[in-house]
């Protein structure tokens, strides 16, 4: 693979950023990469592990004269690093993001994005319930999708090279308005989070059932909730007040269609149960088919053994 | 490992059975093992792939003269099972169960339960999304939890021959009481469970967001909700209609909960979200350490290869 850019910038250290590193090292995406955490312990351990090909001491330091500057913070701190980095960005350069949640964040950054400077947002669907700079791993992405989110007057050439960039780095791409991107993650992604650390709250609540119980007999289903309600809480509470709209139309419908079956329950209506539950099972195989899941059983999990 | 029965019968030859089927072999915890399904079909392909030293044409036909029998039928067919073997149950032998649900199950079974016949309602919590006989392995129980709920009066080398048995199989024993037992598996698994499968059917149901969407953009959070979503949905109804009370009791503290985690999301109450996020992290830690899942990212799934 060929060098798509010559400098890019990544501010923010996590997940997501530490990944982008070692899959543009792969590849050979980039001529030089820096980086920047906002805390101090976070650019340590880049420097110790290797993670940048230069660390920096401030985002402005990282983000000038990069060709691509990737705006890997929380959502609800995109804004305040895009003033940050605003005056030193290079004109002709693209700035992007990961941010879970885009008409927020677009609203938030493009007020900064100077004159000659391609604001391109970007979302990669991917990501492991573990975060921090040592989380990353260069597969991250690979068959994982990438939702580009041009904004009104996107130069079609940046877009372009983007696409490349992310492509190169395993993904697939595709294009999106803010506004559908925010209903459909809202769907996948923002409201089964938000129910998996609900589900795990209440267990934890629970008197009659002790929390020793609840953590070894888990393997009946509830550890997959317990796995979502690992994500890094910073982020999450950022996603869901900057996604408000569509994760609030997400529950209602939700609530409405659990308290259908919950009524189901009570009422002992066996058959609503039972079409409800076939016609679920038809859309896991579909998602099997789509290659976004293993079929193994327990996701490939090793059975049975202590790790 | 040595032999703990001479005869095993296995009544309903899923996931469960099969698996069992394979434990025992694997450790020559039997002499023979009988078994028996309702469907020629099922009956046909146990007999091409060697499930059961012997699959015969009828349940009695499969329990005659065993000293285990145990029934791995949906919760809500149990009591029909236990009435059509009752007859032909030898003298001294165990008769015990797989089912999910506890009081239900006793309440059904015991009646039928002839006198100089222990009665060791039984319930192994492991599992995969998939069923059938085909489905099953060895090692589906290894370090997983088995329940053994003895009833008033179960004989204690019954019980303690049965704990042997799945000792035997790889699993982890523990004993409970039915209603104990019924509301910590509503918490750990029967309302995930429920709850996943209405997540699962409101992304299916909205129109404004197309099924291609959501199965492709799946890998964001609800994948893992399908993979719960997709198990059989004739032994999922009948758990729910059997475990109502402590169902529809955790489901009332899940909306609960939910109702006030959407309120925070709607005043924009950031805190309340961080500090309940960070509360359901710890318990995912805990879990791990329990050894009931794996601390490898996404559950140790290859990550981005079509499988």
């Amino acid at each position: 693979m060929s060098q798509v850019y010559d400098r890019v910038a990544l501010i923010g250290l996590g997940l997501i950023a530490s990944s982008m590193f070692w899959a543009i090292k792969r590849s050979g995406l980039a001529g030089e990469v820096t980086g920047y955490a906002r805390s101090q312990e976070t650019r340590d351990i880049a420097r110790q592990i290797g993670l940048c090909d230069r660390v920096c001491d401030s985002a402005a330091d990282a983000a000038k004269g990069a060709d691509l500057v990737v705006l890997c913070v929380p959502v609800g701190a995109m804004g305040v690093v895009a003033a940050e980095i605003a005056p030193v960005l290079k004109p002709g350069a693209t700035i992007s993001d990961v941010g879970s949640v885009k008409r927020d964040v677009i609203d938030a950054v493009a007020p900064y994005v100077p004159q000659g400077v391609h604001f391109v947002p970007a979302h990669p669907l991917a990501g492991t319930e573990h975060s921090g700079p040592k989380s990353g791993f260069a597969e991250l992405f690979d068959n994982r999708w990438c939702l580009l989110v041009p904004t009104q007057g996107s130069d079609p050439d940046s877009v372009a090279t983007l696409r490349k960039f992310w492509e190169a780095m395993g993904a697939n791409v595709n294009e999106m308005d803010a506004e559908h991107h925010d209903l459909v993650l809202a769907v996948t992604s923002h409201a089964p989070h938000l129910i998996a650390y609900t589900m795990v709250g209440v267990a934890d609540d629970l008197r009659r059932v002790t929390d020793s119980e609840v953590i070894e007999y888990s393997a009946a289903g509830f550890r997959d909730f317990t796995r979502i309600a690992a994500s890094d809480p910073t982020m999450w509470r950022d996603v869901f007040l900057s996604n408000k709209e569509a994760t609030l139309e997400i529950l209602g419908r939700f609530t409405e269609e659990l308290f259908a079956l919950q009524r189901a329950i009570r009422t002992g209506d066996g058959d609503h149960l039972f079409d409800y539950f076939t016609r679920t099972r038809a859309i896991r195989r579909s998602i099997i088919d789509a290659g976004q899941d293993t079929e193994a059983p327990n996701f490939g999990r090793d059975p049975g053994h202590k790790e």
